[in-house]
């Protein structure tokens, strides 16, 4: 028997029904780049989920695409971004968004998240300084929901933070790769719609949530970059059978079915919690969403050996290893049951 | 009815034999990144197509991305390309080679192709001139095969060029977006072999040739540049399910599935030739492969109307319309016989 | 004796009175990066020459670094700028433009020039191209003044250049790198004022008009792009010393002496014309400003060989060789008759 | 009476002998971008001066200019550069670095040096991470010499750095924007000829030595980048009249004028540390070199209004303001004494 792996939540492929839809259409013959009927169905179907008739919508192919697309296509020539010490534009995007021209600007990290107040206090002391003409001029403040760590920013904090960025006159862009599996935990106090009304744009992950591929932009209030579809292209990030998007969000956003399996994910990463806390197994981090961080001791890593697989996160001082199991979409009973029983 | 189209070769899903290799394969958990099963028997089968074990393969998105991202990663960074006016990365791809930073420097087009006395003739004048070094290094040729107008390199020329680009000390890739198609065609002189010894990378199209998306980059000597996989990363072109694109160039690389559907291709087109060919219709240019370019009058134009649709190439100072008319994977005999009862 | 040279416009120093400038302010203590009383005066007698109390002025170093920076500044992500086919820009400036992530999109020169009808044609066809979106943006006309032939737009072509501009919403910017031997020349219809009225940007060479280095780059209506000077310091060309380009166009713009010195060089050109004209000698092209390309036989090359320096422009299929011959702010007329007395 | 400024050491404009040097030379023709005699000759005279016959030398216009190009020129495509999180690069420059599609990657500073040790477990920590490659891979290590808080690494902190930097197979490269005052402090256990075999790549930095513009890139084993030229135009740092850089630096290292003129600043800046020191006013930190960052008082302050101009560098929470006065290679001693005589 193959282990079972929890090291992702991109691990299998599609929601069976993401499959047959595209199965059914197979053979339609449909324009490309984005024009086609699926794709306005489901922009149509997202603005709906968003109570917001006037966003605008594109899909993109995958995240560290997105993130880079959007940011460049957002910011001026001169202008830098500003994320956690640990977003993963500043870690894990091979330097993409560097690569396009603009500087990250990190601030530290607490639980994965910016501190209001640091950022508040970064934005103060950038103006004061008499010399910021020589420097990077933050432009945008990029956070991801749920956070690389699986945190959660509260609606309150997400308030203050889209305040401060109208304050300085500068853009929010919240990176929802994992975005359903932020919506859906218990510890979101937060809809969709009220996320849609608190950033500039985000996105709402297609790949880690039941999709093959797929990553869904969203111009709140229509305030979508000038010749933002070129600028795609321009990427690299312009999908010719742009069908193959639409069908996908088609499917995901028919139903809830994007928020049922998100709350799979959820349900399934608690009882994944619990097999853990049971046994009195610490955390890296208290997370609430599809993504745990217990702390193994080398035994325990032991008896898990070729049966479960998951992410070495790092190794603590005395010997200890922070590990990650991330739930998904498509995570099942069994599942857990058969960590809970050989662990 | 809906009318039937010839606009492009990527108006339909992707070949069933992949949906239902997706649909087989869905649950099985797989690591992401092109690490999965799949890519790796897909790699080997295309290494094995092309009779070269040290051959290394990678898989990417899109057209536009995999040009861009190769080029990018193959030049230093004061070196530009060398394209035919008429090729993709000089006219439609929105700049995405000079948005890595590199000049597309043209030569005229002949029938779609750069001439090969041409290309020898522009480097010979670029190093004698003496202001070379203020201007931009010619460090790559770039052509596609089959090209933008569906003409065909012959082996000979392919040949010549290669050794004038070794001459120098440059490289030559090829653009295969539709490369089944020029490799199926009557007028092809070359195998898929015979091609990967001719360059130093090239690519097999799966976006235009019955995959829902993909394009697989081939290094024939193993000579992939340097971080390659860190520099697809950063271009926004690595996809995290890799596992979509493997399974569908494993599929298309089983039991020759790619040549035989892009043969399909090239009987239709032949087929279509014929329709347009029998009414005296002319050509605006004698092309062998899956794209037509007939000539129409706008009585001719009318007669179509709502019933076939295509492309508008070009309008003549006669008023008489050139138009593209394309085949594909999935056309069928039924689809050319509409056709010639309409027009 | 050392040969005389007539290679190019920057083969001396500078005006000697800007030496003497330099050595009386050398210890003046003033502040860096354009903000000292230099700079704040020369900006002051620019805005007064052109007739423009609202314009913006900075001073950059040199010429590619100029081209480079404004029109990356000027243009959108997605734009490219449009050029001669033998714009500076387009051939001898290492492809800066593109590293900024620009194309320059060429059309045919006619004496190194545009055609008016020719760029209105490109615009239409353009924005008729329902594939526009997969091009690059054409954002921006670029011009030189005077050519890298030597030759003059009249006032009614950059005009009618301007309103095509402002029709389509774009911009356009003249590359003055030799701006006083254009506005100088017994050919041209305009004056400095009537060039500033007539695009969104301009620069007045300094390098190659009597100063050791530097170009004035003019916002004409004060519509400067954002952050300008953080976008000059990003691009490698904020001057720590300003007061260099300060003290250098001070100088220049006072008692006309960049008009002044200009003359001068136009003169010599159309003495050193004549001399080449009195013999029969025909030029590739007929300039009527400091740059002058007379074709000559190998015999007249091997008259001149060890004497008189100039460049070699090409080489003519019956063997005789187009040449530059370039006059400047410090010709003096002895260099001419010396040319005169050898040939 | 004009107020005195310490606020930084390029206030003034060049040293004397520069200025009649440029004078004596003005009208001799010379070639241009740097194929002058002058440059030939002070390239000779820097090879000489680091005992290094095979190293090549080229001079670029200004400190950040010269930063992004060298190290765009050295990295792969793919590859960060780490630096201080105070270094130049990080903060004070632009984003110059990142325009050019590098990530600049940030290390704790010490007294502005990152720690020798602290890079190794950086560089060991990344290679251990399996996911390195989805990050920007570090293929250089930037130090400033002496650094933007006037410190110095000591001969065997920079001796060890380079050994980890060929561990690794990674470059050093020296930003000596004041190379001469660290070179000539007190403080300082290395020479020029030292310094240039522990690096891949330096500069000698003449704007704030006694140029009016200029840094001079030493490759010190003649391992200069392919093309380099062509990178250098490309990014807008070719000096036309590259006269004006080699007259300059010809002049700076004729009978050691670069290290007597960077001697007299070290000695003002330790006689204006001691002005400090006398009255028991601490330092932010113990600046061997020209630049000082004495700690005043609101009534220090108020003593120096309108008399005295220093740089204000950061306020402390008790309301003390921390400074920085910088000396100059011409400074002189009455400067020193009215500092004294009024604080």
């Amino acid at each position: 028997m193959n282990p079972i792996s929890f090291t992702c939540d991109y691990n299998e492929g599609a929601h069976p029904l993401i499959l047959r839809r595209l199965a059914e259409t197979n053979l339609r013959q449909e324009p490309g780049y984005g024009e086609d009927s699926f794709c306005a169905s489901a922009k149509e179907k997202i603005r709906s989920a968003i109570g917001r008739p006037e966003a605008e919508v594109f899909f993109l192919v995958g995240g560290t695409q997105t993130n880079s697309t959007v940011i460049d296509a957002m910011l001026g020539r001169y202008e830098g971004v500003i994320a956690a010490e640990t977003g993963h534009i500043a870690v894990h995007e091979s330097g993409a968004v560097e690569f396009c021209g603009h500087k990250v600007i990190t601030l530290p990290q607490h639980d994965g998240k910016i501190a209001v107040d640091e950022l508040e206090a970064y934005l103060e002391h950038f103006h004061a300084d008499p010399t910021w003409p020589h420097m990077v001029y933050p432009g945008m403040v990029y956070i991801s929901f749920p956070t690389e760590y699986g945190t959660l920013y509260t609606k309150d904090e997400i308030s203050r933070i889209f305040d401060i960025c109208r304050r300085f006159g500068i853009k929010l862009f919240i990176d929802g790769a994992r975005l359903g599996y932020g919506l859906m935990s218990d510890a979101c106090d937060m809809t969709i719609r009220d996320l849609a009304g608190l950033c500039d744009a985000f996105y709402i992950g297609g790949t880690k949530v039941g999709a093959l591929c797929g990553e869904a932009v969203v111009f709140p209030s229509g305030n979508v970059p000038p010749h933002f579809f070129t600028i795609i292209k321009q990427h690299g990030a312009l999908l010719a059978k742009g069908r193959l998007l639409g069908i996908q969000f088609d499917t995901l956003f028919t139903d809830d079915l994007y928020f049922k399996i998100s709350r799979n994910a959820i349900e399934r990463a608690m009882e994944l919690k619990a097999v853990f806390s049971r046994r009195g197994i610490p955390f890296h981090i208290d997370s609430p969403s599809n993504q745990q961080f217990p702390i193994l001791t080398r035994e325990q890593m032991k008896a898990l050996e070729g049966k479960v697989l998951f992410e070495i996160w790092d190794t603590l001082p005395d010997g200890r290893v922070v590990t990650r199991f991330a739930t998904s979409w498509c995570s099942v009973r069994e599942q857990i049951d058969y960590l809970d029983s050989i662990i």
